[in-house]
């Protein structure tokens, strides 16, 4: 009850924010900028609070290194706000105008999506991230972090609200949840929420799309493939391999599964073994393992579309390109998968037939990222088809409505046939 | 077990649809179109078939005509179809492209949804429209159509499917489903089917979003809204409304509810009751009703926010633009609401503020539709803001995915500060 009254005061104040003036949401990012700069100390002291209670806790090392929020993490969010404003508005937007017929005129203009609902982990700087593009895009941000950032994200949050309505916003711009059992909540408010972005555990995405009618933006499952081609160089397959296992296994966009053209596997593997030696534990196919000097594990097949998040690699052999693609079209999440080759005809086919939000050549598979592909942040990455795929940035966050002026124009004059439409684009 | 069988095929048989040339698709849109023209008497003869049945079992005046495909209607939909191939291709479209590094190259290339589920009504021309802007985006697509029209949804799909085929297209582009009961196992296709767009009435569409997980896109209500402003033209305002009531009461983008400024209600009561005298039954708030002369009847609260699809038009007068946003954004369906006003800051104001799929300026709010909007055809009208959003044709039905172009980069490089993004766009 608590929580459908904040969601209808806040979808008011959305119809407010959606009809800003670009300028006045580019002066409230430079405010909020300014005003985290002004208030590092306290945003410090907050963070060291959070970090002890974590450690006190428990807390595994990869995940502190996550939750700490220090003067190189505040730079790096305050420069990502800096890009922000650099970047032309996204609302108002043409998309596409046309005459119907001389006194009729059709356009189709960006608009916001409305309320977002952001359910994000334990990294404090995702706050700052994710209602940065929400002021930008204009729409208002429901936010709920992990409970060890707590106070930082507290601080944070206070800091981000007094700058963001000092320069104009309505006060529902942003909204912090606190409590866990709001979310449930939340997910009941399908009048007011528009969006719900949840970042989390496979199983907390599915929870959510299985309670809610509001629609869902993101993914469940990072299921991401290499596919070392007939033609690889294998110069490049190596360092990719290793890059997109190990670079950071705990992320979505890591890979899990190399498949292997089978006139490769006697090179490729003993190679990537012998580099990978006490970092990656195999599991291959009979095929695979043969060719492997340390009798690697057997895959069983719940190892093909398995999310590892860990130093686990399963290994395939293929018989070709087609092999390969039906392979991932069939186990992949549809996240994100790399083929390695220098044969432009093998590369158009895999990237054209790869039914998946990023295709990629010759490059690691934790490319797909927003701040990567130079959005200057994201609020999550989308394998949904409807609207925004891959990361999602400022461009996944509008939509758009037609627009059509006329002059007391009737449908019965047209269907009668007394006048005709023109479809002139101007 | 059977239509899951089916619906795999019918996915394998998408990637293959997903990567023909443009010109394959364009030559089975005109292999499709000659078909139609050379088998028009035996078409015409399954639809005296249907129309004799629906006679005999008493289907009323308007859905006879609707089920009636005449000569008309053939060359109406012929037509459709060279439109669609005179479109550029939709398909393999670069939306934005970047080189996010001096080898590493970022492009966002359109392409199909993939296997999309129509479920529609008894229009036998709505076969003939859905498949052929499915042929020209590349999806397939797996169609149920009304019983009442089943000889004749059976011959043209005969004919369309054989000119398909002939022309190069994989056999699964598309598919007729002819048993009410296959469109329950077709919900549950989740791994095969991306997208359900359900055509029907309000609780048919409901089920089908609360027993899939295949996203649907489309729309349950369509609560239509005209506002008559302080500074509107009468002259304007009369025909608009008539035509938003009555050109066709039934469709989803007839007006529901008229919402009158409290200084023009004087003059627009009594001028629409003398024009809709036996023709449109009149619901108004308690001002509205002591304008009228006829003694309308009082609307409730549930009249409000109430898709009436007949003869029916509520009535309420409202203090300002503001009230009338509110009332639209709170009782309506966010699909098509108009304004009647000579004054542009209170046009913009609406246009701006009304959180609907269309919003119009002078004209009728029948005007919401694929054909009309110059796409040549339309699967359906969404009120969804994830992607497509009013009458969606092509664009509705493709996605993109991002390619990654690089020579073995590699992330590391980049997190450790050895290599540094460049986002140039090119």
């Amino acid at each position: 009850m608590h929580y459908m009254t904040i969601a209808k005061e806040i979808k008011n104040d959305s119809f407010k924010l959606a009809s800003t003036e670009g300028s006045v949401r580019n002066d409230a990012l430079r405010e909020i900028a300014s005003s985290l700069q002004k208030n590092s100390h306290q945003i410090f002291a907050a963070n060291t609070v959070d970090l002890e209670i974590g450690e006190k806790e428990g807390l595994a090392t990869p995940l502190l290194n996550r939750l700490m929020f220090d003067e190189h993490k505040l730079s790096d969010c305050i420069n990502g706000i800096k890009d922000l404003v650099s970047m032309p508005d996204p609302l108002f937007d043409t998309l596409m105008k046309k005459k119907l017929d001389n006194d009729l005129v059709l356009a189709k203009i960006t608009c916001p999506i409305g309320v977002i609902g952001v359910i994000f982990e334990s990294r404090p700087d995702a706050l700052v991230q994710i209602s940065s593009l929400c002021v930008k895009s204009g729409n208002c941000a429901i936010l709920k972090g992990g409970s060890e950032a707590k106070n930082t994200n507290r601080v944070l949050f206070d800091v981000i609200h007094a700058a963001g309505t000092k320069a104009g916003l309505p006060s529902g711009f942003a909204v912090l949840i606190e409590d866990r059992a709001g979310i449930d909540e939340l997910l009941k408010c399908h009048d007011s929420i528009d969006l719900i972005i949840p970042r989390g555990s496979n199983s907390f995405v599915q929870h959510i799309m299985s309670n809610s009618r509001i629609p869902v933006m993101g993914h469940a499952d990072g299921v991401c493939h290499i596919y070392v081609d007939q033609d690889a160089d294998i110069q490049k397959a190596i360092p990719v391999i290793m890059d997109s296992k190990m670079q950071y296994t705990a992320a979505c966009n890591a890979v899990e599964t190399l498949l292997i053209h089978k006139d490769m596997a006697e090179m490729i593997i003993p190679a990537i073994e012998d580099i990978a030696k006490g970092k990656i534990i195999f599991r291959g196919d009979e095929k695979a393992v043969s060719f492997s000097g340390d009798q690697w594990g057997n895959a069983s097949e719940e190892d093909w579309g398995k999310e590892y998040l860990d130093n686990i690699l399963s290994v395939k052999t293929v018989d070709d390109i087609s092999e390969a693609v039906s392979h991932i079209n069939h186990y992949g999440s549809h996240h994100t998968d790399t083929i390695i080759t220098e044969n432009e005809d093998a590369a158009e086919f895999f990237m054209t037939n790869v039914d998946s939000a990023g295709v990629y050549k010759n490059c690691s598979t934790r490319f797909a990222d927003g701040f990567r592909y130079g959005f200057g942040a994201e609020v999550g990455i989308s394998t949904g088809k409807l609207h925004a795929r891959g990361p999602v940035g400022i461009d996944g966050l509008i939509t758009y409505k037609y627009r059509l002026m006329g002059d007391g124009n009737i449908v019965a004059d047209y269907a009668t046939g007394k006048r005709n439409f023109k479809f002139i684009s101007i």
